[in-house]
């Protein structure tokens, strides 16, 4: 059973207070093998709000329908594309037995889907006609861990990968921006975080990729989280897995390709972001359920019958709505449970509601509790749905403000990072010993250069060498 | 590009017009791996009505949200239920080597969750309170196997996969009734497939399972497909995986289990029993698009003009409909490519229809033509796509009962076996010899045991002693 006592403060230890969040609130275990978690149905229904929503948005702004590849892959495929076998080699989960037999090729479990996609894209496209060619895949994914990070660091998590081919590099630079153009407006409007979006490192982008896109988030501990990557393959994989096309003019032509992923981690950037000393705290947009009505008395039926014409209505309305008439719980510990689970608002009926035809809502946010008019609740609840939805990405927005910093000169910059951590914009010269050195000594990695870049470029924060490009250097999960 | 030629006749040789209209439609395609197969937009547009309709009643009627288990299952959890890893182990991908290292206990990649969840049910159980515990997981499963039948048998397939924890033995069999129900409904009626519905011989039944019922089909070719099944796990695994709860008179008992699961292999009987000579037929509900719009001309404002306001109107009526305006092909390449994908209604639209304020609506299932006036169209064509959907499942269920047979004696079964197929309605002795012998001698099989019995069972069709019930007989795939 459930008391406060059982979750630490996130002030004072965010991983433990993440820890016992997740467990509490039912949102994941641990599975039985090392690096792996089941997602239980609270958590999994967050995942489901993600893919009806950003789903629909694949689907519909970036014009990709869903389609499913095999889990297995042949190793000989990975080993194509030499940088990107060199880069998931080391956490390949493979299998070397099917059906009583040792295997005459070894298949490895899926790490990511672009060489097992490619392979049959080459088999598809063949002219023009069939360009640009889209596709995305909901699926599982497994990348060797050993140690466990609930939704932020799994052997095995879900998440949508989407391929695309292109008749040109303008086309698939174009691609790569607006797919991660939809993440941010997702991560922002949905999930009420704020993020930095930009272009990767070369150190830090994908194992094969010309170019890296991403969205950086930052924890409650200054640590920057990454949400979610946008990669531009050029036609790096489509010479390998002779991808081509006629064109209009008859010329054989490699496609460029793009591929993007958003996966189950992003629950773990949701949870804490948002999240308090009292559990859960989710915005109304992705809450499985944003109105918990709970009757004083779950066996008055006069509060019972008042409750029940509430739901009905707020259902009409489009809003998701349950109510609790458990009858072995205390009031108390109902109050406790929904606040753990992040419900926005909590809907209190007693005779005294019932009696001057009102409601008494509190939010899970900020404790306020406001009175309501019975004819005006729809109304009045949509306002305040709104209104935490907008009040948690501000105050995630200022946390990010407050936490982005600019540094003089190196030593300003080691300061910064350890004794605030957060975001520290720099110049950098672009060489990848400068990048190194910052990380060895601060363990601060570049999580993206942004797309628009200052017109005056200072020298680099490290060697002092005239820079090149504007950074955003952070500890990262 | 598809020309009605490259689709051999379906009354000539099934397979290869199954194949054919399978690929031709762009359902599907071999993936490498031997076994495996690619699930193309248009096949997993079918899935994502499966997973949305059967979805909502898994939720809503069965009560089972969802969640997510882990992929890789120790071996030695499915060791620990004797009958069940003696049912699975010749079909199990076995991952033996994990981030570059063998691994120290060898992992299969699930065949199906039982094991892994149950581990997991006897941390959470603990009281009366947490019973029925129900959960629903979708997701992708392996067993090995070395010929692909695109969709019916492939190594890899998706699935949903229900299982719930019950507190006594009554519970647990009408949970395991109340699955079955629910896909009888679904398979009925909306993918349109009549089916018989039933109990599993003891030889037939799920490893591990005491009983298993399941949902029968007949295939044009009068073979039986297995559509789903459901199983009373009775306290076979809470035993061994030690799953008990405190009953209100704080006593331990063992819980009573079930499971039910339907794939990916339904979509093969869709395509199976409604196609025809030119593709696809596709049952209205389960269509991704009902209505597809044609003008005659795809560059004649006019046209083009009238056709999108017919779109508009139709979409807020909640019709999935899309608009062909391609350019490049002819009108009757168009009209086969439609047809090809079994979209049930196609509206042309030329001057004719505009001057008269009319559509001409042609049915996919019949060919036949209607001319229908612009101000009942979305009430015509409502009524229209019941029409069809009803229209294929009598048409299906007419077939099933035109080959469903009663035998005199066992020569009779025999004849009916070998010229006609189909099922034969029969009383057994419940001998598993018996069921040997005849599925020896006419590769019949017990597809089911219906659950209502004559009041009187006659003798054993085979041993021609007394028999114990009537069961259905059928080759089957």
């Amino acid at each position: 059973m459930f008391s406060k006592k059982q979750i630490s403060k996130k002030s004072t230890d965010l991983s433990l207070w993440y820890n016992n969040v997740v467990l509490r609130a039912k949102l994941a275990d641990y599975g039985p093998v090392k690096g792996t978690m089941i997602i239980r149905p609270w958590g999994f229904a967050l995942w489901e709000g993600i893919q009806n929503i950003l789903g629909s948005a694949i689907k519909e702004e970036l014009k990709s329908p869903n389609a499913y590849f095999p889990l297995l892959i042949p190793l000989s495929y990975l080993e194509k594309e030499k940088e990107h076998v060199e880069g998931f080699s080391p956490e390949l989960a493979v299998v070397t037995i099917g059906g009583g037999e040792e295997l005459a090729e070894k298949l490895v479990v899926r790490p990511t889907s672009e060489t097992i996609m490619y392979s049959m894209f080459s088999k598809w496209i063949k002219s023009w006609r069939d360009l640009p060619f889209k596709v995305n895949q909901w699926c599982n994914i497994v990348r060797w861990e050993k140690r466990t990070y609930l939704f932020l660091r799994t052997s095995e998590f879900l998440w949508q990968e989407g391929h695309t081919c292109h008749a040109n590099a303008l086309e698939a630079d174009q691609m790569t921006r607006d797919a991660l153009a939809v993440y941010q407006k997702f991560v922002e409007e949905t999930l009420a975080i704020p993020v930095l979006a930009g272009k990767k490192s070369e150190k830090e982008k994908f194992a094969g990729a010309k170019t890296t896109y991403a969205l950086e988030a930052l924890m409650p501990d200054a640590k920057a989280l990454q949400s979610c990557t946008s990669h531009d393959l050029s036609d790096h994989f489509s010479k390998v897995f002779n991808i081509r096309y006629q064109s209009q003019d008859k010329k054989l032509e490699y496609v460029h390709q793009t591929s993007w992923g958003f996966s189950t981690r992003n629950i773990g950037a949701l949870i804490m972001v948002h999240g308090d000393d009292n559990g859960l705290v989710l915005p109304p947009k992705i809450a499985p359920t944003q109105v918990i009505i709970v009757p004083i008395d779950p066996k008055d039926n006069t509060l019972i019958f008042y409750s029940k014409e509430i739901v009905d209505s707020l259902k009409k309305a489009g809003m998701r709505v349950d109510l609790d008439l458990r009858e072995a719980q205390t009031l108390g510990y109902k109050f406790n449970d929904w606040e753990l689970l992040g419900v926005p608002i909590r809907l209190e009926i007693g005779q005294k509601e019932v009696e001057n035809k009102t409601i008494t809502a509190a939010r899970r946010d900020n404790g306020k509790k406001v009175t309501i008019k019975k004819g005006e609740l729809t109304e009045e609840l949509q306002h305040l749905l709104d209104e935490i939805q907008s009040d948690l990405f501000l105050k995630a927005y200022d946390f990010l403000v407050e936490h982005t910093f600019e540094a003089s000169d190196y030593s300003d910059f080691r300061k910064i990072m350890k004794d605030s951590k957060g975001f520290i914009k720099a110049f950098w010269c672009e060489n990848p010993l400068c990048e190194a050195k910052i990380k060895e000594e601060t363990k601060a990695t570049i999580r993206v250069i942004p797309f628009e870049q200052p017109k005056d470029i200072g020298s680099c924060i490290y060697c002092k060498k005239p820079g090149k490009v504007l950074a955003y250097f952070a500890q990262a999960y």
